[in-house]
């Protein structure tokens, strides 16, 4: 055996001679290897366990010993007795190099693992968080070099873990001293750092080694409702999860009513404020009972929402955004203390928000972007989440990202629909109708069957058939019109048009009847009215769209995303034929359920992914409806079902639509094609 | 007349060449002339007054003509008739260059003017506070552009005074929509900048032209009183003093028995705490209703105090510090906000606590280095400041400063002083007692009168002579040993030793009458237990400053100033004569006043004051008095009066001592010569 020895280490293939008797965390730290340790190699952490890979010469042309580590030592022992060690797994400041190795680094060793995410085009997640935990040796005070206890502990994690010029808080300082003693000079600290370049902030000092857990929440704070993720900091494991509704709700069900509230109300604002406050504390308080910890040991937070909440979670008037030029008081992200905002997380917490975009696009739409990266796309991609607004954003690599919102109103929520409710148990969300006979089936909230299977209306005694949810409301229309019971206008045939009784003179235009009343009288029906509702909603959604298509100067996407709840549901072929998307492959239409949500979990677990989407937010080009007179033009023309403006040759390939026209009566032999081609001209 | 002029501003004598047209603002502002202007030349704030020097020519080389600047114009005729405009001046931002010019800056319109200190070796205090106000016009929201108007206000900021990056606390960001509109997007700002480098923060915003005042805080937070200098941040003058007890006396007169009270009592720590945020939060409101002024006036603060204040006063107990080895929680100088240590003042307010140079050597003793600049000095100074402990401070510019605290105890407080007090209306503050009578004549606070001039019994009538204040008991020991009542060791004579009556049996010792019991029954005299305690005290301090003699291994020092209260009223040559200072020729011995509250105006009104005194803190070598060996040695020596282990050859020109000694009744020949010789050896 040589004085030194080869060091192979995978999966990052990073090698180097070391000499004999170097520990394994040493030869990692020196290569750049990225290894964990909360103890700094004192055998106490166990975070920085590797798998030697005996045998492994044929593979990496390294001859690896059964000696090549030391020996087993009395410390991996105490470790493996007390706390279990996976067969093979050695402590990496214990085991010491003696001959040539590959040592494998299992990814829960890694600093910055990935977390796992299930959709192959999600991005990867990759653990930067900027909390960790930090265990530190310190000098103990002396007369003759007097310092503070703070400065020593400072002075520690600088040497001992290269954190310069860490320092701390009122709260920190007045537990320090005891600590420090209890610990006999060895401690646990929990350090916040923004950036690598940023001055470290201690949060939390425990005595001795504490191997944590360090939580953090990421908070998708909406008008309706605030869902919250509770995150290990080291893991990147979501621990807990919890929703609840929004307590604003009682000052209005949607945005501008909650605008109008605080233009209404003397100290409207500040009500509103202590409302979403105690309903982030309420949640809070819930999702660490769920984890089995306190809200103490949240230790950063990140919260994502529109405009509106975002002023009126940080105590702003949101008056100026209910009205042209919707001025924002600050666009650009903030970090606050949790105390500031009168959270009930640790203390010394800090709440970082996202950017906002631009007075109609918030926060939540920078974590979609964050969560969707357009702006990394090699593919043109358009992403889109639906909500009271729909939050759209069109881009690639090459051509970076244009964003503007639209005013899709309540509709797709199941609002101002004479049959509609929120996604619940009962309510219909998949709906196929027979397009020779015109007789619905569907499917609902809480059931697998399908309404003409036997046993539906059993599985449905207890709930009943309540209404039609948001994604039920877009495959009923869209089945309607394939169906022949509308026409591309929106309008209802009668019976004589349609052939079917389903369809009745309901006040001056007709409806169509979905289930008849039952013993509780109540029925379901579409009327003509439902279905101009849906319609502006859709065409509000496609003008937006295909706004962004035209500043870009294109007539096609190449990829769609759609996210939010409600994009989670969404039939993508009838989306299509409602004309609600523009044309794509229907494979390359995807859901990104909570894209907000998750891109606040990013933020919460990369630190650099908060730099990154403000730069991002920084280079998207903003585009305001309200103001560009395309806008009106794309929406006037997107009414019909499908819209005039835009062919859709990946649909037609799947499906063709009846040529039907009640206005008249008439047959039409194309629909809109005239006004299509006039303007494509 | 060219198209360029030569334009020379005094006194910088800063000069260039400028084209005809030119600003003299703008001018200024090329040459790096200090001007100030918070409207930015707008004609609104008149901050830039100039006084052309016309006839300057003989002086300065130059030939003003009448016509040197343009005409005198609206804007400064309607701010003269409103606010009126000192004959010759003008505005700067108005007036413009026609000709070559002579153009006086009057020192109130320069930023960094110096305010005045009264003692020629004080050193200069320059405006350079760390709160402005600027003046700025921010661009209105525009929808093509979105962007916050924080960040507009942000980008006013550093496109018109290059603030870059300028941010804003949730308090500001509450009500800037409103503020911005209401001042048609012209507001002035409050901006705190800690250092040229550091991100300027936005604390508060008015509408419009704000002309201020910006009032900054200084506290001297003692142990007994707290002090405040309520100061102009534009002109740096004091526009309010205020004092009061430090209510935490009702925990304990001295910080020992405070520390004591936290470790005896459950939440003694947060009481006192509790109590001297109070106590600060009244004198704001007493200091600021003074001044005509509310506390949100007040945005910025720094107090000074000794450790065991600091700590109480920033919520840390301060059991560490009532014991070996004296471990500060903190050392560092701290900025906090005002909001977190539940001050009164305006909400987004820092409070910058200068850094503690030991255990036992606060920031008080940083505030006094800070005031009288050891590290400066050509001349090697000894610097004390004299209260329950002393803070003693040796050094010069060529070897540094050393710093250590001696425990004097309250003795020179008046405290354990049989018949000593505060220093209050009643008390005797001088004494002269005459060698061959031994009857004192003495003066109190209150009255001009010595005791033994007509009228003095009714000026003191009211009052009544009460007792003896530090001072006063200084010079009385001094003039009793003057006066051959006291020998060198500190016995009082017997009647036959001194010759007088005066002197009598007292117990097992004697006493000295200094004035016989009136009506009311109490009458003055002085203890050979007084005697003990001044000796056990001035013996404390003269330790500690011949201890850092030592260390920087000198016999003398070139010159002494007495800081604190106390050292105010001190009588140099009494102070020499007792042996508590060392020999100094007697015009070198001063005093600073109050030089830790004079050190807290520098940092408020100085920035960078507050990095050079951390740097100087960082630097001062620091001796723990109670682990040098030599400290003891020098305290026994030093009990003798005057001292034993120094000769007085400046004081030995002016006194000469009687060479007594009352233990064994007869007369030495020389003053324990002796043992001074072979400490020297």
């Amino acid at each position: 055996m040589s004085d030194t020895a080869l060091v192979i280490f995978t999966p990052s293939g990073k090698r180097g001679r070391f000499p004999v008797g170097t520990p394994v965390l040493t030869a990692a730290r020196q290569l750049g290897v990225d290894l964990d340790s909360v103890c700094g190699g004192r055998g106490i952490c166990s975070k920085c366990q590797v798998m030697p890979g005996y045998g492994e010469f044929s593979k990496h042309g390294v001859n690896v010993a059964a000696d090549a580590l030391s020996a087993w030592n009395a410390v991996e022992e105490r470790y493996k007795s007390k706390r279990g060690l996976i067969e093979g797994r050695r402590l990496g400041c214990q085991a010491t190099i003696q001959g040539d190795v590959v040592i494998d680094v299992p990814p829960e060793s890694q600093v910055h693992k990935q977390v796992v995410r299930k959709r192959a085009e999600a991005r990867e997640i990759v653990m930067s968080p900027a909390v960790r935990l930090f265990y530190v040796e310190v000098e103990e005070p002396d007369m003759h070099e007097p310092s503070g206890d703070l400065e020593r502990l400072s002075k520690a994690l600088e040497t001992q873990w290269e954190l310069a010029g860490a320092y701390a808080g009122l709260s920190v300082l007045a537990t320090l001293q005891p600590l420090l003693r209890r610990g006999e000079w060895k401690v646990t600290c929990a350090v916040h750092q923004d950036s690598a370049s940023a001055r470290p902030r201690i949060l939390k000092v425990w005595p001795g080694f504490h191997e944590g857990p360090v939580l953090g929440l990421a908070v998708d704070l909406g008008s309706t409702t605030i869902a919250g993720h509770l995150c290990d900091l080291a893991s990147g494991e979501v621990v807990a999860s919890s929703g609840l509704m929004n307590p604003q709700i009682r000052f209005g069900e949607d945005l501008m009513s909650r605008v109008s509230y605080s233009m209404m109300n003397t100290g409207g604002a500040a009500e509103m404020t202590r409302a979403v406050r105690e309903g982030m504390n309420r949640l809070i308080g819930e999702i660490a009972a769920e984890a089995n910890a306190t809200t103490d040991d949240i230790l950063d937070a990140v919260v994502v929402c529109n405009p509106v909440m975002h002023h009126l979670f940080l105590g702003i008037d949101p008056y100026e955004l209910g009205q042209a030029p919707f001025a924002l008081a600050t666009s650009d992200a903030v970090t606050l203390s949790s105390r500031g905002l009168d959270l009930t997380l640790h203390p010394e917490a800090s709440v970082y928000l996202l950017p906002c975009i631009a007075g109609h696009v918030g926060a939540d739409a920078a974590a979609v972007t964050l969560s969707e990266a357009p702006e990394k796309s090699e593919e043109l991609v358009l992403v889109v989440d639906v909500g009271t607004n729909a939050e759209i954003q069109l881009g690639d690599r090459q051509g970076g990202v244009l964003a503007c919102s639209s005013p899709t109103g309540p509709a797709f929520e199941g609002a101002q629909i004479s049959a509609g409710q929120r996604a619940a148990p009962g309510a219909i969300e998949r709906v196929e109708i027979d397009a020779a006979t015109k007789v619905p089936r569907y499917k609902v909230i809480g059931s697998d069957l399908w309404s003409d299977e036997d046993g539906f209306e059993t599985a449905i005694a207890t709930t009943g058939v309540t209404g039609i949810c948001g994604s039920g409301i877009i495959e009923m229309v869209a089945e309607m019109r394939m169906a022949g019971i509308l026409d591309q206008s929106g309008l209802i045939g009668s019976p004589e048009q349609t052939g079917s009784d389903r369809c009745f003179l309901d006040g001056r235009t007709y409806s169509y009847l979905v289930r008849e009343a039952g013993e509780d009288g109540r029925g379901i029906t579409v009327t003509n009215r439902d279905i101009r509702e849906i319609q502006m909603a859709k065409a509000a959604l496609y003008s937006g769209a295909r706004l962004l298509m035209d500043k870009r100067g294109v007539d096609r996407v190449q990829r769609i995303v759609l996210a939010g709840a409600f994009g989670a549901h969404i039939s993508p072929k009838h989306a299509m034929v409602l004309g609600m998307i523009p044309d794509c492959p229907l494979d390359k239409v995807s859901s990104a359920g909570n894209a907000a949500g998750t891109g606040a979990r990013i933020a919460l677990l990369n630190r650099e992914a908060r730099t990154e989407i403000e730069a991002t937010v920084r280079d998207i080009q903003k585009i305001e409806t309200a103001i560009e007179p395309r806008f009106q033009e794309h929406f006037v023309n997107a009414s019909a079902i499908p819209n005039a403006v835009d062919s859709f040759p990946h649909l037609e390939q799947i499906v063709s639509l009846p040529h039907v026209s009640f206005n008249t009566g008439e047959k039409t032999d194309a629909e809109g094609g005239g006004r299509r081609r006039r303007r494509r001209g």
